[in-house]
């Protein structure tokens, strides 16, 4: 158990450290020092938290709410920090999908894999 | 990088190695192999499924099946073997929250804790 825990923290070293979170905590550094970039970035943020709770209330997005969306999305995608910004969450996200993947290996020995990849 | 996929894994093989894990093998096997124990839990799955299916939907749940589901909890919890392998779960949960909140702390870092326990 205490391995467990042990490593869990060896892992966090490691995110740390790597060139990937540093990546991500430079551009974030960046958007937070520029009034323009952060004031865009916030906004499309917030539209987007407004359309996710929406969702998880079970209301339907309307047409015009989803063209919204992805109107601001296009908008903040031309904006070149914001949108390396964007690049530097994703290859985050993939990592972190992929340590999910990798610790919950040995429940799927269990449960079975629910995608049915075993 | 490599070094996070590497810690990954070394994080997964403890994991494996656990008591915890190995508690809670243990415990699924048992009932794999007592076919009353079995079925009971797989019918209190299934009704447990069915109703976080219809909160995901956002259907509202009557009090009617929400009384069902207490009481099929309540007698799955009589069944020593299901309750034993429970109790197992909810330590492996405890552990794998442990492990999230740990190798999530440097995004904690960039965004802030949204639980404000910075
Ligand atoms: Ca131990
Ligand atoms: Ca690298």
């Amino acid at each position: 158990m205490s391995n467990v825990y042990d490593k869990a923290h060896e892992l966090k070293k490691a995110i740390a450290e790597s060139e990937e979170f540093s990546a991500l905590k430079s551009m974030h550094e960046q958007i937070e020092a520029d009034e323009i970039a952060k004031k865009m970035l916030e906004n499309f943020r917030n539209l987007q938290l407004e359309l996710q709770q929406k969702q998880m209330q079970g209301i339907q997005i309307t047409e015009e709410e989803a063209q919204k969306a992805q109107q601001q999305f296009e908008l903040v995608q031309q904006h070149e920090l914001i949108s390396k910004l964007m690049e530097a969450e994703q290859r985050l996200s993939v990592i972190i999908g992929d340590i999910n993947k990798i610790i919950t290996e040995p429940l799927e020995e269990i449960y079975g894999n629910p995608e049915g990849q075993q």
